[in-house]
């Protein structure tokens, strides 16, 4: 494998979904990084070249490159350690977007890796793998953004340990409407805020709203799924992070969305959507609400039933 | 009206199925209480005629029966207030079993009501008045029990304001073995030793284990349900009220149960089964289980798609 190189891509992704803190997200198509790698030599040092409109904002150091860190903790278990790792990453995704932007550079690197060693794993076996790039990209080796990263589709992490994965098939309506404020929100200031203790009764309504979402979801029944959108969680907290944000679902759920909450720990916003056209036209109006409060954004349209990490 | 009566049965219920605390219920068939209704005169007080093998141990008082306090709720809202209200009422399920045994009276005295009316409600609409029931008979008004009752099949109470509640469908196969010890268990007992708060982690998982389950429940899927089934709320404080759960829980997994829990507030344990036939062998084996522990229970094997309410 010496000298051959495999390039990969991952896509963006939406975790938490609003009432899923910390246990669902789905994968974005069209925006994502990209990422070749090569092992040069039969000793040597990792080697990482930056590329990509946020390229200049990533570390190169090994240590704290995400992409880096979790292909270098596969090819350890590998069996491949020190073998003159080359990684090429082309980063497309902006950095605190909320939109898994350091999985989606782990998980290209890692289902770039796996191929170039002959595929010894299963694309679900990269996820603990890419759960160590989280680990230093934000404190926490959490899943919701790397599994569907690499899986595709809509996933509920059910527990870490042991690391249990469900994904589930949206219906193929569903669409995705995120727009991405031109504002940065550290992931950790995000987990700061939040409360460590929560009212059993919110815990109840927030468990029947995610028993309801999921009926809404497989029996694809829309009206289900907007009626059980309500996070008691993590959105009533964060919300004083993102600007805004209160006018932006006002404006996707009066054109039409069926729901509409934080996208991981924010500032992107993201909106459930019946077709693709309404999905473009809710962007465009969150898009505007944001530009009132003087926040410029960007938009991104996506079906839930998206295609996670691929070969290039 | 005056002078005819009408007859119907209402089912015991599982509330809370372990996870769902105070929220999901599921009717069971065969088990319940019988209620025939009549209006005897265009004034009146309220009768109350007990039978059934716990009869005796039921309050006569208008305002403390739960039949009658639904009922009355019920002939108020329809403009039929002091009409010589007659309630037989046959209580055929034992108190503080965990069953929903003050929810079945309820029910099948207002589904006779009803019909006794000609039908001015739905079935459904009678849910907020048999929640009054519940009301004088734990403290509480609640509908994870009455709505099953009624409706029949496996509920979500997704919501109390507005009242929100949506049934699905169970796998055919899925049957429930419920054993009823011979304790008696104050709803308001297991209510309070609750903790009030919830860490957020264990919030996570709970809710985790909530979009799993009822993932596993629609897509027909026996091992994600079993899998899913663990409550952090209520069971961990509750066992202490049940001696001997651990070894009847053990037993019912032990002899192939896809899961066990407790069966609204306990005493009663419910356990889900693959078939009606093993449901049966976890239930002899959960009661031999207690009988170790010197205690006397009694057997009850439902589907989980059991009928609600019914005229005889």
């Amino acid at each position: 494998m010496n000298g051959r190189s495999v390039t990969a891509f991952a896509p963006a992704s939406v975790a938490n979904v609003g009432l899923g803190f910390d246990f669902m997200g789905f994968a974005l198509s069209g925006a994502g990084d990209r990422v070749t790698v090569s092992l040069n030599g039969s000793t040597g040092d990792t080697t990482i070249i930056m590329s990509g409109e946020y390229g200049s904002l990533i570390p190169v150091e090994p240590a704290k490159n995400t992409a880096s860190v979790a292909a270098i903790a596969f090819l350890k278990a590998k069996g491949y350690e020190g073998k003159g790792l080359k990684i090429e990453l082309e980063k497309n995704l902006p950095l605190g977007s909320g939109m898994g932007s350091s999985a989606s550079s782990s998980a290209a690197a890692l289902f770039a890796l796996n191929e170039l060693l002959g595929n010894p794993s299963t694309t679900g076996e990269l996820i603990p793998f890419a759960m160590e790039g989280e680990r230093i990209a934000c404190g926490t080796a959490h899943a919701d953004n790397v599994a569907p990263s690499l899986l595709g589709g809509f996933v509920i992490i059910r527990s870490y340990d042991p690391l249990d994965i469900v994904r589930i098939k949206c219906p193929d309506e569903l669409y995705c409407a995120v727009i991405h404020p031109h504002i940065q929100v550290r992931t950790a200031d995000a987990r700061r805020i939040l409360k460590r203790e929560i009212p059993l009764g919110d815990v109840t309504k927030q468990c029947a709203n995610v028993a309801v979402f999921i009926t809404g979801i497989l029996r694809e029944d829309y009206d289900l799924i907007g009626r059980s959108m309500d996070d008691l969680l993590a959105e009533p907290k964060r919300i004083q992070l993102i600007p805004g944000f209160d006018n932006a679902k006002k404006a996707a759920i009066g054109t039409g969305a069926i729901g509409c909450g934080i996208s991981g720990s924010g500032p992107s916003i993201f909106a459930l959507c019946r077709g693709e056209a309404l999905s473009f036209k809710v962007a465009e109006a969150m898009k505007g609400s944001l530009m009132d409060s003087g926040l410029e954004s960007d938009i991104f349209i996506s079906s839930l039933n998206a295609q996670g990490a691929y070969l290039i």
